[in-house]
This record gives C-alpha cells, structure tokens and sequence, in this order.
C-alpha cells in the first residue's frame, strides 16, 4: 500500500490564501511537494506563495487565464521545467455567481460555463496528455485530479440556474474522465462543497451569514484540504470519484 | 380540466422529419397548431413544411442558428407576427458526438455545449421573456417548453464525456428554469431518450444497429412526440418534469 | 401502433374513492375494464364499486391484506375468474406516516416497509408469474405495473425517515422488475407523487394545508389517472419508468 | 481541530476477519480503541478478537444476531459495561444474494431487508439513544456510524432486485439519520462499496473472478477502512455523507 505521492502540485484558482485553493496549497507544501499556484492576480498569487515558503515550503506563481489553452498548456510547462511533471491537480476555478434567468445577459451564462466547465476540460485534458502512459499502461505513481464541486452541481435551483448549468457541465467532465482514465492510472475526483467556506472571502463579503451559523458553520478550509489530500493518498484499489463534504450545522 | 392549449408551435431542432422535431411538428399540426419550425437547413425544414401542408395542416419554416441570440429573438418574432406567440416549444437541437477526450479539440468540446446548452438557454429565455405575465401572475394558457434529454444528461461514458457534460449542463438549466418559471405558468419539462431513434438517419447511418435489435428495438418518433404533446396537455396540478423514454428491449 | 389495452385492471389499495387509487379505478373502468379494487376496508371498496357501477363500468370488491401472499394471490384468482387476467395493476398501498428516529417502534419501521415494498414485492411477484410468457417470448397485449412513489421515494428527510426507507426500498423493487420484465413485456413503471393529492382524506385532515396553497394547489386525482393511464398506453418503443408528477405551484 | 476521537468503537457485521468488519475492527484497535466485534457466529467472531490481541489490541466478542432489538441493546449494554459508550459504530451486515424476482420465496425478499435495512434501523437507533445529548445540544467528542453500502443501494439489476431493495431502505435510512442527528453531533455517512473485497470469502468462492481481473482488481480490506477512520476523523465542519470506493480497474 506504498503510494508514491509524487512531488509537484498543481493548484488552479488559489487566488485566495485563505479558501480551498490557498488551503491545499498550503497542505501539499507541507508534505513536501513542490506547489504550482495558478490564478488571474499577481498579488494573490504572490502573497500565497510567500506564506508557503516562509512556513519552509517550495511555491512558484503562474499568472494565467484558466480559459485559454495555451495558458494551460503554459501551466505544465512551467512546472515540469522548474520541478517536474504535476502528479496532484487541483481544479478549483469558478465563482458562485446568480441572476433571474429572464434577465441574465448570453456573456454571464457563457462565462460561468467557461470559467467552471471549459477551464476544468482544458486542465484535464492537458493533465491527462502528460501524465497517461501510452497504450494502455498504468502509472507506476499516484496521479490525482480533483475538481471543487458544489451543491449545485447536483441541484438546480433560481437564481443559481446559470451556476448550476457551468456546474453540472463540470461534474459530468469529472465523471466521464474518470471513467476514462481511472483504468490508466490517473484518479480523477469530484467533491461537493456543500455549504459556505469559511475563509476570508465570506468573512468580508457575508459576516452576518457565518455569524447566523454560529461557530462550525462554515467549511475550515484546512479540513477541505485534507479530504484532498485523503483522495490523493487513496490506495488504488479504494479511490473514490465522488465526496460530499458539509458543515455538521448544514441543513440539507 | 379544460385547458386551452394554445395555437402556435416552435420547434427547434426539427431538421430531419424523420426524427423526433419532424414528428411533433407533425403532431402539433395535426392537433391544429400553426407550426414554427427553426433548423440550420433550408431544404430539410422545406421539406417539413411541405409534408405537413400536405396532410392540411400549417408550417412555416425559419433558417436559424439557435446558438445566436438574434437567430432565436427573430423565431419568435416571426411566429408572433405570423400566427401568435408559440404556446408549445420544444428544444430538440444537439447532437450525439464521441471522442476520446485527450484528442478532442476545443472547439468540439465547445461547440457541443453550444447546441445542447447555450442554445437552450437562448430559447427558454426569449420563451419567458415573451410568455410569462408581469409580475407573480400566472398565465391562463398552458405554455410549454420541452427539451429533448439523453441518457447522458444523467450519465457520462467516454467516448461521450463532451456530449454527456453538453447535455448535463441543459438538463440542470431545464430544472433550474422548471423551479424558476413553473410558478408563474410555464412548464419547463424535460425528457430523456434512452435508446436510439428509428429515424431516416440512424436507418441510413448505423442500419446493423437497428437490424440488430430487431422489430421495435429503436423508439418511434410519433410515439415520442405523443410523450410530448401529452407533457404539454398535463393539468397544471400535475406537470412532470423529466421522463425517460425507452424501447422495451432496450438494456438499462 | 394499435395496443390491446386488455379488458381487466386490478387497483390495490384503493381505499379512498376520492385518492389516486379511486381515480385511476373510475378512469379504468371508463375504459371499459373490469377493474378489481382491492383494500381493506370492505364499506369504502363497496362505495368506490357503487360509484363505478352508478356510472355504467365494472367493478368488483377484494377485501385483502396486500402484505400477505395467499391475499395476494386470492386477488388474482378472484379476477381471473371473474374477468380474465389484469393487464393493468396499479399497486397504490401505503400511507405517510412520521415519526423522531429515537421515539419510533419496531413495528412502526417495520409496517411502513411491509405495506411500501414488501406488498408491492408480492404484487409484482404475482403478477409477473402469471402474465409472463413461458422462456423469452414476448405478451402481445400490454401489461402494465405502476407503483405510486412519492418525494421520499428519492430524498429522506426525518421525520420521514422510515417512509423514506420504505419507499426507496419499493422504488429499487420497481427499477429491478422494471430491467427484469420489461423485455418480456411487462411494462413497470414508478410515478413519483410530488405534493398533496388533493381528495377527501386531506381536505378533512389538512384543509389549512390546502387552504394556505390556493386553487390547484394539490394534485387532482384524476390528472394523476391521466398519468397512469397514459403510461399503460404508451407504444413498446417508448416506455416509461419514471416520471414526477406535481402541482405547477409546489416548491420542489 | 483537535477531535476526541473516543475510546470504544462496536463493529456490527465482524463475522469475516478477511472482509471490511476485521479490517476496520484491526484498524481501530490499532488506534488504541477498545473495539467490540458482533456477528452470529462465535468461532469467527473469536480469532478475530485472538488476531487484534495478539497484535497488542482491545478486542471483545458478542454473539448477537443484529436483527433482533434485545440482542442490539445487549451489544451496547456489554460495551458500555466493559469499556464505555461506543464513540464509532460500523454498520456491516448483510450479503449480497441474487434470485430471478419470479422464483423468489417471501423469505428471501424480507430476510435481506432485515440484516440490511432493519437492522442497520436497530443499531442506529440504539446508538442515537445513548449518545445523543438531550436537548439540542452537540456532542463534545466525534460520534460517528458508518453504513456500508454497495452498488446496488443506487441502482437495481436483476438478478439483485431484492438486495438493491434492501439496501435502498439502508441508504435511505442513514440519508435521514445524517440530517436527524448530524446537528446533534452524531456523524452517519455512507461508503459505497463498488466492486469485490478481496477478502478470503471471495478468494476461496470466486476465485476466478479476482483473478480475471489481474492485481488489485478487488478492493484491499485495509484501504477500506483507512476510508472509514478518515470518516471518523472528520473535522465537523467538513462531513462527509456519502463516498464511493472502487478498484481503479473496476468499470463504472
């Protein structure tokens, strides 16, 4: 049950240090692994990076546009060039965003697809052209892609509609790869956030709402981070493709 | 009980009158509806119109990108200034494409998503603009959007991973304008055809499938397009959202 | 096209003439079947008999308990005797029931499965024996089984928790025999009853309940037999096994 | 995110010290719990408790059949006698059998909900009892009971009809456990196993099979319950309530 966890980490959409990206982030440094943190703001990117090697850990930021594919591709190069081939991938892009659909406008339907599903196809796909062996063998070390889901992505609701649609688009991607891949060794897992992270972000954004929950009422990002790293570690004959994770207070 | 079901139709996606936009739109005819029928194809929506002004009934066919916003506002503009706001609309654009998806390109992982989904998208909300009363009022007419789902909306296999997250993305949009729209008196349905349809085009492209399953192994249009005229006359106190349909031999 | 609906249906648990199992009786029966209408309460079986006979139809009265198998096969003797050999079965038995885990009985979880899933185990058992073809052959005429499901069919929520159980447990028992006969020709279908069925039993029970929904805000039993009946009707090419029915005005 | 995580687990379902029940009986020995091993028969239920000693751990046997409520409250009673209140309940019994639905006895059908569903009912219920705090106050250390589920609790082929019904009411169940006493502080999740354990049962009935399937076709028994304890573990502002487990190699 030796699992060689390998040594790059690729984290897209860590533009928060305090969210689910800046968390895993932080774990895969601490397990020694060299951390690739991609994302569309330098400053973010770079304070994440700087927090990571002052605890001691290896941290390199890539500026990039998960949506375009030379950025993508861009990505791994960088990457396999300063450290090597990532064998832990992290698609965590995509905002929760809502609108009556009677007045949602063609771009912001688009953009949540394109952000959430199309980024997401683009990540694994080039994941997958790197890190497949070819024919049909298997990889000799533990290769993880994991996706951040959401309750919508199983649930539909107003005025998430367009959310849930981008969602949906990437949880079926996150199944059908890893049915595709799964049996080459490369363990593709999708994980439902059910429920408000508790990170920076909401703490400014909605106080009130966390306050309302009380203490435990939202996701710690630490422990997000370790059921990731859980999935990385998994043993393959035991990987699983699909987790909920939710507060204890969560209603559901 | 009595419900007024409207006199104009819209279907989208009605290319081939062999398949299931060709069968309701015959349906929908031969129920004295005055038939919109929106394709990319002049000769195959002409060809439509004609069998139908045959049998008596009215058709008008509209050369249309249902991907573009402007193609899918000028279908409704013919329709009403031809006939009447359509009371009945079914998106039944979309086709089934497969790929391994480390050689799939961008644009087909795209562009499926832009039929199934994106396209949906522009209908339902052109249809809710135009249908739905101001305010929480609810329509006195029964008005009807109906897509046409697959098995996988609800289940991604590869090769078909890009088809299965096109058509995950329109079904959560289905349900998502179904909650959002339903109170208001638009039923939002949403069917999923498991199995193949025994059309013109399965019957010249894939006959040894069919052959294969023997007599009634694929569904019949006029049978599918009886599942959805019977979606449209549903009493208000019992709309269905989603039904599968599926040839009794097939595995499942 | 053309289906041999068959001349006999057998409706088990149709106490109320006002409920589901009432209507889709008086909807057979318009048909022209002789329905058997089992339950277990002799006066409301004759009532509902009354009724069909006062409109011209045939009925007959089984008092039986549906969670014995010698009841149910009385059922099935008694009409083939009488009639012929039901080609429609409705099997409609079970009530809502609630209860805090902690606080329930034994029997409390026990009798809502043996009344959910074990009856409908026993029906569909009887019926299967009976109407199948010897081998792999396949019925001429239509059978058709539907089990009546509900919300908690699909989604268990305390203090449903042991309904839920039971109606998960009858809806894996309708998927099973629905992939198990469904190629002999045996139609079973599971319509999933979303909201109050607005009869006699909840407008003397909870008539604030339906007060506070407003007109049409439960479902009317006779559209829920148009369902049902639409269902034994469809062509062998486009089954159904599942389909939700609910009010337009039900949050869901 | 420091977490109690108790001091006595109760494995119900331990007969095999091969299968899922001694793996995750050894596992919480090995993490310095005193661990009570229930099951019918004595002689296995023995050399497991023999095995976990003699690798230095607590173990007790009870023989107690999980059907029956006396013999359920017996196991807690012993427990809390011996050592104190069970902090981590697993949920193990239950085989999977198969039967074409038409041959099937009445037995069959119900002795396969009661190991499955009635009594995962009883264990659950017991322990909901006994740690549940009064009131609606939360628990100070980790309470946790884990279902092990299968397939079949999410989908029904025949021949398994009666299993995937009988583990339908077992999801179904925890389901409404989770959202009853989550709040409360008792963790119930559910683990899908999917696929063969490669435990001794398996290697001595189908050999064949595992073999078939090459290295690592089966699930190993300690991966599994390494995915339990990481259940126990969890953080309580990120439970999980449903995670799938299966072999890279099986198809899905």
């Amino acid at each position: 049950m030796q699992i060689d966890k390998g040594k790059v980490a690729l984290v897209v959409g860590a533009g928060a240090s305090a969210g689910i990206g800046g968390a895993i982030a932080r774990r895969a440094a601490a397990e020694g692994l060299h951390v690739f943190v991609a994302g569309r703001t330098q400053e973010k990117l770079d304070a994440l990076v700087s927090e990571i090697e002052a605890a001691g850990g290896k941290a390199t930021a890539i500026v990039a546009d998960t949506t375009q594919a030379d950025d993508v591709a861009r990505m791994f190069d960088v990457a396999e060039k300063e450290a090597g081939l990532p064998d832990l991938v992290i698609y965590n892009a995509g905002n929760n965003r809502f609108s009556p659909l009677t007045e949602m406008s063609d771009s912001f339907f688009e953009d949540l697809w394109r952000l959430c599903a199309f980024g997401g196809f683009l990540v694994g796909r080039e994941m997958a052209r790197r890190v497949l062996p070819e024919g049909d063998g298997v990889r000799d070390t533990q290769a993880t892609l994991i996706f951040t889901g959401a309750t919508a992505s199983m649930r539909a609701r107003p005025p998430f509609t367009a959310f849930a649609s981008a969602k949906a688009a990437e949880r079926a991607l996150a199944h059908g790869m890893a049915r595709e891949f799964g049996k080459r060794g490369l363990h593709v897992a999708h994980a439902v956030i059910d429920g408000i992270v508790d990170g920076n972000q909401v703490r400014s954004r909605l106080p009130e709402y966390l306050d309302a929950k009380g203490e435990d009422g939202g996701l710690n990002p630490d422990a997000v981070a370790d059921a990731y790293w859980t999935l990385h570690m998994q043993n393959q004959t035991t990987w699983t493709l699909e987790m909920d994770l939710r507060p204890a207070k969560e209603e559901f």
